[in-house]
């Protein structure tokens, strides 16, 4: 295949953004050809901004069964991923999907295996893993620059939304229409980059979610998270919507010094000798490994070109065979976080990893069940609301 | 009285430092006039350097039957500074006790209950609570200018301290010895500033310890706790000393905005409108509060002034009967966190405050019981280690 014909279903914000740069010609060797979405308003935008050649549908089957599609990018609600990816996949399409990768781990691990079984190209759009400055954090970690990494400590706090935010969509912040709030709806890139830039394997976590805090709505809005780790390394998670002004502030700690990521720079602390080695010889009582404070090129990089460099990635996966940076199975690790964070909460305890995916699944339709909403979540199938991320 | 004469008890680093600045006439209204310790050598060290009007004992009870002296600063290890300052109590005289106020709470409760019935002036070697900082930090919350508290986030961990330091002596970081580690030694002052700063008062707390982390030692040196305050508001604080090199990050966020202490500046984002009367009227839905980054002018400051100012502000409180910058029975205030952060590791559980003192002494008496250090506790009684805090 020399150019990969694609599609999107879903035509909110990130899909019309998605449809934009595609139409633009931004990502090599892919064209996009064909367009769904159930809101009539959506597919007239498509017929007058998208040109004649990229078809528009209304009915998913019609629209994954067409012939005029390789592959298809979904950006619907974060409950239909996994149910609309497994479908592509039994109509032979490449999927990439918008994260989250789902609301819960069960339905994701289902689309995990029939992606595997489809032997079809799976990404999600991870686009801050095109982000020069995680990339860079990954590197030092994964080359061993920082040594073995002790310590993580994210302060995420800088996802402020207002009542008025909250009322701009019946779906919004809703058990049933959302399956969460901070956790699943803003913290999705930093829940896979805590993961994906330190290479930690979580063991057990404790959390501690607020729910509706300042806020009149159902879901968390600010969430305290401590986790431990395989290799015995521990950390923490704090994010909320309602501080302001919030913090975004990832500080991780390891054998041969510290690296903080504050204010778009990377800071790297750097020890002369490892810690362990400076412990195991030192013998003047007091004192402390020499440390250099360094300064560490970052690429420059443009945040509005991270989403057509995921999806130029996923297209060069199908027409090259290059590995992806972001796999679509790993969209499962993110929302285990995620979802552990609920579940310690709900259970007041502990949670092992890798969760029981069936009991916080139980645990989510009781939130549902116990909904006092007077939100109609259906509503999410008829709005188009700018500004969502 | 016009002139207060006072004693010490221990010449260990912090009593030899209160020994010195009072001997050069540091403190107005101040004299030294008398110091006890069971280490002749600390003694002849006394008798050389501190001139002949200082009176010198090795014995607890003639020092504080003496008549030679008002008040007693109490230098001496962590375990006996409540039963020290209870028979000084007793004895009618004034009491300026080190940090931490003890190890369990207990105990510290009965010190107060003593220095309540004797009515003389009892204060606490907070020196931290006269760093401009912390001052102003406090200044600016007690005043309203933050607004209500909303969360406190501390990473303190720049208490580095190698398998060296902790070899330098017999009684260190052992249950019998010292009572625990990082929380008790390194980290009184950062749990007295926590809440003395904020004003905040703790509902409840579930904490992680970590015991002998990287260090062959049996106490804990690896903390991360989690607290909720009376008000809503929550908190972190973390602590270590193997991470090299540390940080010393204190972040608060209130209605108004939030203030940063880190490498020894103080930041202020104040928002224009309290957050909470942005959010009651906005109607635009994504949008924050305008916020301004300000410039607060911070009084220059004398870290190695800081203990002489303490001892000052309780010879001024006897002299001229001034109210206590760090009353004694504030002590028992970080302490119980403390305390806590140990019970709540050791029940696997949450605690709630005020603590069960009773509980959290048994289970101590548990460790000390269960401890298989080869570490000679005595030892602390003939030591003098320079460098110590």
């Amino acid at each position: 295949m020399n150019e990969m014909r694609i599609g999107i279903i879903g035509l909110g914000n990130m899909g019309t953004g998605h449809a934009q740069y595609l139409a633009k010609g931004q990502v090599k060797n892919g064209v996009l050809t064909a367009v769904c979405d159930d809101r009539q308003e959506r597919l007239e935008w498509a017929r007058k901004e998208l040109g004649e050649q990229v078809k528009t549908f209304a009915n998913v089957e019609e629209f994954l069964g067409s012939g005029a599609i390789d592959g298809v990018i979904v950006a619907t609600p974060h409950y239909s991923h996994p149910e609309l990816a497994i479908k592509a996949f039994a109509y032979g399409l490449h999927v990439l999907i918008e994260k989250p990768a789902g609301v819960y781990t069960k339905q994701v691990r289902e689309m995990n295996e029939a992606a595997a079984a489809s032997g079809k190209v799976f990404g999600i759009m991870y686009n801050q893993r095109s982000n020069p400055l995680y990339r860079k954090l990954r590197d030092l970690i994964i080359s061993g620059e920082l040594g073995e990494v002790r310590r993580t400590n994210w302060i995420v706090t800088n996802w402020y939304r207002s009542q008025s935010y909250y009322n701009s969509g019946g779906w919004r912040a809703t058990w049933a229409g959302e399956g969460g709030g901070v956790l699943i709806n803003q913290d999705p890139h930093q829940l896979d980059l805590w993961g994906w830039t330190t290479g930690l394997k979580p063991k057990r976590m404790r959390a501690f979610c607020q729910f509706g805090k300042n806020r009149d709505i159902e879901v968390e809005n600010d969430v305290t998270a401590y986790v431990e780790y395989e290799n015995g390394a521990t950390g923490v998670f704090v994010t909320s919507t309602t501080d302001a002004p919030g913090t975004n502030r990832f500080e991780v700690s390891g054998d041969r010094g510290k690296i903080v990521i504050e204010d778009g720079k990377l800071t790297f602390w750097r020890l002369r000798v490892p810690e362990s080695e400076f412990n195991a010889t030192f013998t003047g009582g007091f004192g402390q490994p020499e440390c250099w404070k360094c300064e560490v090129p970052i690429q420059s990089g443009n945040g509005e070109q991270q989403h057509a460099a995921i999806t130029q990635d996923w297209v060069n996966a199908v027409v090259k065979g290059t590995p992806l940076l972001a796999p679509g199975e790993e969209g499962i690790n993110g929302l285990m976080l995620s979802n552990a964070m609920l579940l310690s909460t709900w259970t007041d305890n502990w949670v092992d990893f890798p969760i029981d995916e069936e009991l916080f699944y139980a645990k989510l339709q009781e939130q549902i069940r116990q909904s006092k909403t007077t939100k109609v979540a259906g509503e999410y199938q008829t709005l188009n609301v700018q500004g969502t991320h």
